[in-house]
């Protein structure tokens, strides 16, 4: 299982070279315009949650963005996340009440969506974010494990966390968001909270009520993981937060 | 000016690019162990705040982190950092009343310490940090500008900003301090502020009590960049912060 998105890397890495590179007719429309970005550096200022409010990666940066998501160097950024996630995890000591909760948020960080965004009409965030296009995606429920977040669930689970999913999906995408997370091998969970399909609050807004009601329900977040700042940040945050990569979106 | 860190890093590279090299012996003794530590992952990790509390830098890294401060990457992060703190800045309406402040740190911010951290007995940080060596060359009082941050910090003045210096160094060094932040070009301060001789608190402690001081003195903190999470976590925090990228050392 734990080889399913390197398979699948590979697999897309070969499909797709061609239309990663024709994407960009650079001809100027949509997009910033940074003649001479260096992407790496706009990378690590996303990252470091520098830039703020981005609707989508910058045109000169979709070669670089779709090579470093479909390559090695995010597999293994992925992995040192979650190995330093479980070397902290190792060190608590639980009290067997069945009340430490490890919070996960679920797209890039426990699921891949990058079959969805390696399409043409994504463009690995270049196309600015069509909800409806992505549900659809979302509700075929077959986006594959991230390899380092299944191993770490695991190793949580065996060390006696209970794991909370809470996803900014909203609540109409219960069963096929259920369905994904068991067939790829998340096979078990204390709550899974979606988001009411007619919440009107940002993401920090959002995440940190739901943070809260679990505090309030006597639960304790020991560990909180995501791939958005607004997953991190606002009230409630947890004992320690854990930032998985994730250059093709912002969710403020 | 601008160009002093350029040059400096040019004859830095020249002259250590065998010391470098010939730092580890690859004998173990301490630091870190990681054969297959990827060192890409490691400072993204570090640039995130995964990694918290580590005296050094992994000894397998100690390579790739020379060259990255010595090499461009290292320098354009940094101005992509400035750029995007100038375009925050400059969307700011400014009361006129001369009590709207940018916080800016000091070592690895504005001043770069380079030229120390390449020294054969510190290895860009592998060597654990050691305070006596260490205030000897701030007391030198040589440190080159970072060129990013003191652009920003010119493009500031001229928006109407006030700068207030907030660092960790100690009190009795504030003459060399201050003599080094002229002489690079950073010719004004609102404040310059440096840590007691005897304070005890940690850096989150020390800072966050510093912010509060300047805001009960009806300071607005309207921006503020540091290199370390402790610059810029704690409460009152300002407006926005920047991280400016430093895998050298870590401060908790």
């Amino acid at each position: 299982m734990g080889f399913s998105l390197f398979i699948l890397i590979v697999t897309i890495a070969t499909s797709v070279a061609s239309p990663i590179h024709l994407l960009m007719p650079h001809s100027g429309s949509a997009g910033l315009k940074h003649a001479d970005l260096n992407c790496l550096s706009w990378r690590l200022a996303v990252e470091t949650d520098n830039l703020k409010g981005w609707s989508h990666i910058p045109e000169s940066c979709v070669d670089y963005v779709g090579h470093y998501m479909l390559g090695k160097q995010y597999r293994e950024d992925c992995d040192l996340v979650a190995a330093e996630a479980y070397e902290y995890a190792k060190g608590l000591n639980l009290t067997g009440d069945g009340k430490d909760v490890w919070v996960f948020d679920i797209d890039e960080t426990t699921l891949s969506n990058i079959p969805y965004y390696a399409r043409d009409d994504v463009a690995f965030g270049f196309i600015p974010y069509n909800s409806t296009k992505f549900n659809q995606w979302v509700a075929e429920a077959t986006a594959p494990a991230i390899p380092g977040s299944l191993k770490l669930y695991e190793q949580l689970i065996e060390l006696g966390f209970k794991v909370v999913f809470l996803t900014g999906s909203r609540e109409y995408l219960t069963e096929p968001r259920s369905r994904n997370l068991k067939a790829v091998g998340y096979t078990q969970w204390e709550k899974l909270i979606l988001k009411g399909d007619n919440y009107q609050g940002n993401a920090v807004e959002y995440k940190s009520g739901k943070r809260k009601e679990l505090e309030e329900a006597g639960y304790r977040i020991r560990g909180n993981m995501g791939d958005q700042w607004s997953d991190l940040i606002g009230t409630n945050t947890g004992d320690r937060t854990f930032k998985v990569p994730d250059p093709m979106y912002y969710i403020g």
